[in-house]
């Protein structure tokens, strides 16, 4: 079947989605069960690196992910926490109001000072978790977040407001995250072999606001650092990402007395399910066992560069 | 031990929590998977019911959550995701200021309507995902996700910005939530029995604001619909709600051509955390195995009431 025999997600819905046009997924009974074994499967290959797992809050402090320049680099992207004004002055002539607008916005009065961003990527916690933290050796985390994102438009299952995304975080020397990166480009490889999925590796950019104008860009542009894992030729369903000491620096992160140096991989749950059903269809009897594939993955490469 | 022994949180700390003032916490090693055991341990006890799981998204339409009047109940506790205007002018003076100010908040400029409302329980979404259905009979679901509500205070595993709620819903006629509710509160006692964890269970109304103003925390008060399982004399770590037809008038839902009836039991994942830790210390090896409670629970109980 062909990416746009899912629109409209008629199909979709016969397996289990619920979808809002200001996009988000509800998933239940056979994408849901497809959902939870992925994230399963993504984590079973973390075991290449023997990753920790570790649970982030879905949101962080503005102060927080600054280090990162996050809110210079993509301010029309970020979603954050808002609050009205405990005030009960304010709270009152919050009530005291249509409270909603006709079109379904929120009347809103004052708010709280927001200082809290929604989680932007999984990945992001990690570092500011450890902020400060002179690291013994190289680390390797898993961590599975809901991450929001403001985009121009929605697409079931493809872009979504709120959606999973569960990363390998490797933070090490130079070398290290360069073979991290080099057995996680095997791995998915591997991966997607087995479950039936083709993709094509493609250099990519993040998707700064005015990149022409944002040195980062301009630096991805002449040393790639991220290399998208792609379905169907235009749908990213894994990322492998390396910052360099960019984060090191940002969060006070060293090894040997240096920034240290961080890498990671990331999946889009929400995507490999479009993948999976888009390749294999609607019938969950015609779906790959995804955590056996990683089960198989992790047996094939565990003796390799990990 | 006390529950004071955990306070400031170092022992807490030495299990895997990394807590920040905000109210958000990290979760890695034996607190992670104890938290993953608990989840697991709830979903298990909703086969009582052959609860059907589905997974929602953290936020919901304004609109929709009002359809419950929660905005009306709740202003103090609603968080909001909240944007920046899309427009370049918008953005570029965002870009110009200083993004942060000295106390980390973010000096916004123009927001995009703000229509989104963060997650405030888990329950909300199934109603509002089956919004104008008939129902053919009593439906079971068990749904868990992140909620967020704004406190006066934070305190570490008891009281969260940010925090997971697992609930088991039922939605049928008023007998069949009667019923739901009395097998609910049957489990909870064998499970908490099996855990080693006492609980005292305690008619409770919902946190609205100015109480005295809203009808129906008035009504709460003449007709409890709330009893909480209290841990240490005043901690909820589980509670079951009877909603009456109030989420059937709401979203539209009917049964036998009435609005039908709903009810849940809901258990605050961190929460039982602190009472796991605080009843039975921070070695993991003196925690007991919740998952085979429940699996004994449900033994015990699948031939009951449910």
């Amino acid at each position: 079947m062909s990416v746009n025999s899912l629109y409209p997600s008629a199909e979709l819905s016969s397996i289990g989605l619920s979808w809002r046009a200001s996009g988000q997924a509800t998933l239940r009974g056979p994408l849901l069960r497809l959902a939870q074994s992925c994230d399963r499967a993504f984590v079973r290959l973390s075991g290449l690196w023997k990753a920790e797992e570790e649970h982030h809050p879905a949101s962080m402090p503005a102060q927080a992910l600054q280090r990162a320049d996050y809110l210079r680099s993509f301010p029309h992207q970020a979603a954050f926490a808002a609050r009205l004004g405990p005030e009960d002055a304010n709270l009152r002539a919050f009530l005291d109001g249509p409270v909603l607008d006709p079109d379904g916005s929120v009347r809103l009065t004052g708010l709280s000072p927001v200082s809290e961003v929604l989680t932007p990527a999984a990945c992001y916690h990690v570092y500011d978790d450890r902020q400060g933290q002179e690291l013994a050796g190289p680390q390797y985390v898993t961590t599975r977040n809901t991450c929001f994102r403001h985009e121009r438009e929605y697409v079931p299952l493809r872009r979504l407001s709120s959606f999973r995304m569960r990363e390998v975080v490797c933070l090490g020397r130079a070398e290290d995250t360069a073979a991290f990166l080099r057995s996680a480009v095997t791995a998915v490889d591997a991966f997607c072999e087995r479950v039936g999925v083709g993709l094509e590796w493609r250099a990519a950019t993040d998707p700064f606001f005015r990149p022409r104008d944002n040195p980062r860009y301009l630096l991805q542009r002449v040393d790639p650092v991220k290399s998208e894992a792609t379905y169907g030729g235009d749908l990213a369903i894994a990322s492998v990402n390396r910052h360099h000491d960019h984060f090191g620096e940002s969060f006070g992160l060293t090894l040997d007395g240096a920034p240290a140096h961080s890498a990671c991989l990331a999946f889009g749950i929400e995507r490999w399910l479009f993948a999976l059903v888009d390749r294999h269809g609607t019938d969950p009897a015609a779906w790959p066992d995804v955590e056996r594939a990683a089960a198989e993955v992790l047996a094939a490469l565990a003796g390799g560069p990990a």
